[in-house]
């Protein structure tokens, strides 16, 4: 059922009965290395270049989702993925390597939330019995296509973020009686329109993403008619120090105050003090594995009840820059909740 | 409803209400040059790019169907769409300037059926009263991100296939008592998997292709206990005269003949004998223009009345070939029909 403006609500509370996530290095050096499932300390993962690395990890997340739910791979009926990879080759190949039918996705960072809420959509209208959802990033992949080779050893500029190597999954199921209960279920979604205020720097992502986590903020409160203290934890995905910093004051001048609720993954993942990472996290495998390896184990230990998950992506490539455009971001949204008893 | 394996049936009959179309100059050329309802002889449609005039082809595409539905802009509730550029700019980008709350798709040159599928799961869902879903391609800027920049004046080999210029796009509205009548509606889909018999010669994508969409076509007529005469057309995305034939013989030594129903988009828009285009179009263009000019005006006609639509797309990188992985393929097949009277 649609609501308001753009906001959807899922009736039938699909369930999120199992997530799996799988890390780099750099990840494991941060503050969130015990909640990850897997933690690698090779960059190539064992294989034999970083894209191939990049698709063992988004393979191994949805691996450990399965595994955990104890499911046959069989009975799982659609996969929705995405990576920022060209041609998301990432989730192609693990999509081929799964045989399970298979959408791609291309949302840039928001992909993680794109392919939830497409995931939720289609079990809670009952086209699907089981789907799994997931996203894929990974550091050194991302620098030689988006930017420069490692090999040339550029410095990052004060205000750029660092790509997360990693995968989030999560597993939604049909709810029934048996699980309803126990696991969180998604309970609305917001997708968001492409928003773009004319920023031209790659260095300054967090910037470039903010006007369209705002206006999918908005646009899910005044549809919804919640005020942000309806939420234990309002989550953005990898705005950074900064982009964080200009939504909480964007939000306050508008008239919501999330500064109590707010957490951002990107600066959640790494010590943005002693790890070198600019303003903190990026890349959709950021927002996938901090809501797979940490907030997902909080909802389903009902340590919080009701979390709004925006993920934000930057829409640009080197071509368009290259071009003269700017960076257009896109925000989507979902409302992952526990049932009231 | 999902029946059988793989196949969802949108049981509230999503609307096709209308489709806008538009293509270059070697398309206006081709036989279905009557067809579109926009040529454009300027492969650069008047901006200083190819990326930007293939943008500028979704955006008339899109355009044109609201247009015609004579519908306000700010009724469509969502976009569905993709592109074969780096990060999907040329969907991106006119998703910026349209300003409707956009979902970022690849699937290659399935991207189109993928659309159209999502977009009518959310129409049949309740979640959107009227949807938006598009693909868009460019020969010359498809040359130079996956081959050779058109400068090189490189020699095409025979089996390879010319990527349209050009993009489709469709209105899918929810049904009612005042167009089910008048207007052909999705009816069925059915996602497909990656398919990958290892075919690494990205010159002959056709062979790359067509075990995908041999599968999924095996799981839509087993799933719905059709036999291909249910359908006055099967049609195929871009297999090219080649990946048809590969897919006809393949199917008739499964014991389904589709060789009287059987349609490529790839094959109809160009003149294979005369336009030098190897064994015919491809590129999601290419499916979304013939699906958007061709296909859908004979529904509207009544002139056919029962069309299975399979796009396929195979899913590599320039990337991944030169890291020496093979060409996986992909198929979405959905049913487009009119209501029996």
């Amino acid at each position: 059922m649609k609501i308001g403006k753009h906001t959807i609500v899922f009736e039938n509370t699909p369930v999120i009965l199992s997530t799996g996530s799988a890390v780099g290095p750099k990840e494991k050096e941060g503050p969130l290395s015990p909640y990850f499932d897997t933690t690698i300390d090779d960059v190539y993962f064992g294989e034999k270049t970083f894209e191939k690395a990049e698709s063992k990890f988004m393979a191994e997340a949805i691996d450990l989702a399965i595994k955990k739910a104890d499911m046959n791979k069989n009975k799982i009926d659609y996969m929705f993925a995405g990576d920022l990879l060209n041609q998301c080759i990432s989730s192609g190949y693990t999509a081929r390597n799964l045989s399970i039918p298979f959408f791609g996705l291309y949302g840039a960072c928001s992909t993680f939330a794109e392919a939830n809420i497409l995931a939720a959509s289609f079990v809670n209208a009952g086209y699907s019995y089981n789907s799994v959802a997931s996203a894929s990033s990974h550091f050194c992949a991302s620098e030689r296509q988006f930017r420069l080779p490692l090999e040339q050893g550029t410095q990052m500029t004060p205000n750029s973020q660092w790509t997360v190597t990693g995968s989030g999954a999560t597993l939604i199921v049909k709810a029934d009686e048996n699980n309803i209960k126990d696991y969180p279920h998604i309970s609305m979604a917001t997708p968001g329109k492409v928003i773009d205020l004319g920023i031209k720097d790659i260095a300054n992502m967090g910037a470039a993403m903010m006007p369209a986590a705002f206006d999918t903020i908005v646009t899910h409160l005044e549809d919804t008619k919640r005020t942000p203290d309806y939420y234990d934890l309002i989550v953005t995905g990898d705005l950074g120090k900064l982009g964080s910093k200009l939504l909480i004051d964007q939000l306050k001048n508008y008239g919501y105050d999330i500064s109590k609720q707010h957490m951002d993954c990107g600066v959640k993942i790494f010590d943005t003090e002693t790890q070198d990472v600019g303003v903190g996290g990026s890349g959709c495998g950021c927002s996938a594995s901090v809501f797979c390896g940490y907030i997902y184990p909080l909802l389903k230990k009902k340590q919080i009840n009701k979390v709004l998950f925006i993920a934000t992506g930057a829409l640009m490539s080197p071509v368009s820059l290259g071009q003269g455009e700017s960076i257009p971001g896109v925000a989507h949204a979902f409302v992952i909740e526990n049932l009231e008893v």
